[in-house]
């Protein structure tokens, strides 16, 4: 029998995260403080964070221990198998050899618990009561409330108010698990009072979550802000994936070509990607990798290359990212994990090194792969990943027509059971595609402070 | 690092079914012809049924070897992992070693496809162009689909009108993997006509949904039936869960005293318990074994042993089984996988054999035990597989008590992610919990035929 899927025990768990700052050429830009213009301190960010993640942002070690409780944690679902996806090869009749890790198998369903539940144990260490964050489509808040549940901390979830009317079975998997969920611009915030004042039916975005979340944690002693893509302990904390997957493509005796993951703030993308491209940067093997994002959102393919902030309500410290600036607001597409304004710092300076290419997805492709993928391979993708799955076959359709076999590989970052009823808009060929908004991101970059 | 889980690699896969029928005290009863009340011959089953599966359910053979086109497609999600569940344990207090076989792993999100997968491939291989099949809760209609897609079949299925209503995200899955979708009753059959010229509000029911697709399938000649439960050929697929089960108990080192599963046909029950009832028959082992079923269709503990149809427009033949009567509608728990008026004859004779015990539980102390489980394993399950997680906390409670270490396992036959509504009714605590209705069953048996 032909092998489908390589499976690791559980002592295989990485036993450090991968810090990519470590190797690279140039040194990540520092933060900014708005107000001052010059690189914040740990002391500016330690109302959000506890000290030991502020250390992990900044840090320059290329090896980060990982604690035995967050291992232990890990094991509920992790290592995650990596599959050889034979059933797609032989559908697409390709010469590529198309492989796949399957973050999907983690109790929330993305890879999001690999922070989630790192941040939670931090934030308990610390001494930490309650943690606020916010989420877009639920997948980020599913994971920290999962999370909180395992570490006996409190999670109060501010959620994008388009989602939590869409999506109540993701409001009910956070409430399951024990957390708080309000529907953001919510009145429990000034900002978010201030938002309703100017809009009462306002759909709400990540970026006003984001500001609301860091208003709450803020405002309270016992409260952390924790946030679930983009900064680089967050990439970090995903770099198990990738350390994995290096292990099991030995087990497959393959090494990829193509690497592939889908960016919305990058943090599955990093999570595969980055132990490859650190591997590049030793001088220890060679990738394409690909970042696949949405025609909606296209910040790494369209956006700008300088500093902003993360939210829309401008609390957040300046980060050097690719942005199409922090008032813009993408169209409501179902991939809601990648409707963000920005790109993760890490992520973005990658692209400015050229180590890594980056395309723009539309999601009528998106999902016609997603539903191709499924029939073949049995998992649903969540629309996020589908954008993945796109370039995926699409590479691997050019390995048939230019008779040259390739390995790729891509990152399943989440399964879509809670994303159906889109996959029900596409089937009834009700789905929308968007055009590339060039007016309105040219508003909004100009929103943005020179820095 | 204590560990948490047990998995195997895909070689060790079950290479063939344990059929407990070889090693039973007493053969199992014969499957009757209702027109004449004589055991039924391979021929009047042949409209229904490949050759390959009629031999699979009457055949005394001990083991019957796994096609290697299902061993591949079992690799898509098996060997499925084993759990120590350290957290549940502590945060009950118990002495008691927890283990849960989890069956959420499969694409389709539970145990079905371990049969579906087969009988796809067995319909495949006699040239079968279709299968059409009924689904309760939407969880066997789901794995035929995924199935059906794997080995190229088309797969209609008569959904039970209260799900069809209630649970749509189950029938877009079906409709992701290709298959037709129907609300049961329908007008597409001469049955589904007759119930809903009677009664056009028909909430429908598992045993109306049967005769439905019993019908299309004896009407065409490139269809045949597939069925998700109750049937000996089913719950013969069902046995690598526990096979696989015993090799990973082993790895742990340990024997399990109590094994629970929980029990709507039968099939998920059977597929834990029968290879460990085998070893038990052989004198390699001692175990107590728990079938656990709802308070609301307890054919187990409230039912008779005697010949009834398996469905409610009477086009099956007789078996032998633990009925509540064939007209008998369960209440609309949120089980729906559980909501039938019989039981799997060969489970049914394991318990008037004495070798396994029955237990009914109502449905809020089962999602009471549901959010517990999640809260501290991270899993939501299945409001079906919540049913045996309550017995499985109420042992190791007892344990506690005792003080007696005893090994529990239980087998997680699904997970909950389109189920959450009810969860969301459980939590704002509005489920309902139904009386045993000792008067309804009475008038149903009443209706029974005398075999």
């Amino acid at each position: 029998m032909d092998r489908t899927k390589f499976v690791l025990d559980e002592d295989r768990i990485p036993r450090s995260y991968y810090n990519i700052a470590a190797d690279l050429p140039v040194p990540p830009p520092p933060v900014l403080h708005p107000g001052t213009g010059q690189p914040v301190g740990p002391d500016d960010l330690a109302p959000l964070f506890p000290m030991a993640l502020i250390g992990q942002e900044v840090s320059t070690d290329k090896e980060i221990e990982i604690p035995g409780p967050v291992r232990e944690a890990y094991a509920l679902y992790r290592p995650s198998p990596l599959y050889r996806a034979r059933r797609l090869e032989a559908a697409l009749d390709t010469p590529a050899h198309i492989y796949y890790k399957y973050e999907g198998v983690s109790p929330a369903g993305s890879h999001k618990p690999n922070t989630a539940i790192a941040q939670a144990f931090y934030n308990k260490d610390a001494g930490v009561k309650r943690l606020a964050t916010e989420t877009g489509a639920g997948q980020w808040g599913s994971a920290l409330a999962f999370a909180g549940a395992l570490f006996g901390l409190e999670v109060k979830v501010y959620m994008v108010r388009a989602s939590y009317d869409q999506k109540p079975y993701r409001r009910i998997l956070m409430e399951t698990y024990g957390a708080e969920v309000v529907a953001s611009p919510s009145l429990t915030t000034a900002y978010g009072r201030r938002v309703l004042d100017a809009d009462p039916d306002s759909p709400g975005s990540l970026g006003m979550a984001i500001s609301e979340a860091v208003e709450d944690a803020g405002g309270r002693d016992d409260t952390k802000y924790s946030l679930g893509s983009v900064l680089s302990h967050v990439l970090l904390h995903q770099t198990v994936i990738g350390q994995e997957a290096i292990e099991q493509m030995a087990m497959a005796g393959e090494e990829p070509d193509i690497v592939i993951g889908c960016t919305g703030g990058g943090s599955n993308f990093a999570g595969l990607a980055f132990p490859f491209v650190g591997r590049q940067l030793r001088g220890e093997g060679g990738y394409r990798v690909i970042a696949v994002e949405p025609e909606a959102a296209p910040s790494l393919t369209r956006g700008e290359y300088r500093y902003d902030f993360g939210d829309t309500g401008q609390m957040t410290p300046l980060v050097k990212m690719h942005t199409l600036g922090h008032d813009f607001i993408p169209e409501p597409i179902h991939a809601g994990g990648l409707r963000y304004h920005g790109m993760a710092p890490l992520v973005s300076l990658l692209k400015e090194q050229g180590l890594i290419e980056a395309i723009a997805v539309g999601q009528t492709a998106a999902f016609e792969a997603g539903v191709r993928f499924a029939r073949a391979e049995g998992i649903v993708p969540a629309p996020e990943t589908a954008h993945a799955i796109r370039i995926c076959i699409d590479e691997a359709i050019r390995c048939r027509e230019e008779g040259t076999p390739r390995v790729i590989l891509f990152n399943l970052s989440g399964h879509g059971h809670f994303d159906l009823s889109a996959y029900e808009r596409y089937l009834d060929g009700r789905l929308e595609d968007y055009e590339y908004p060039a007016d309105r991101v040219a508003t909004a970059l100009e929103a943005v402070p020179a820095m």
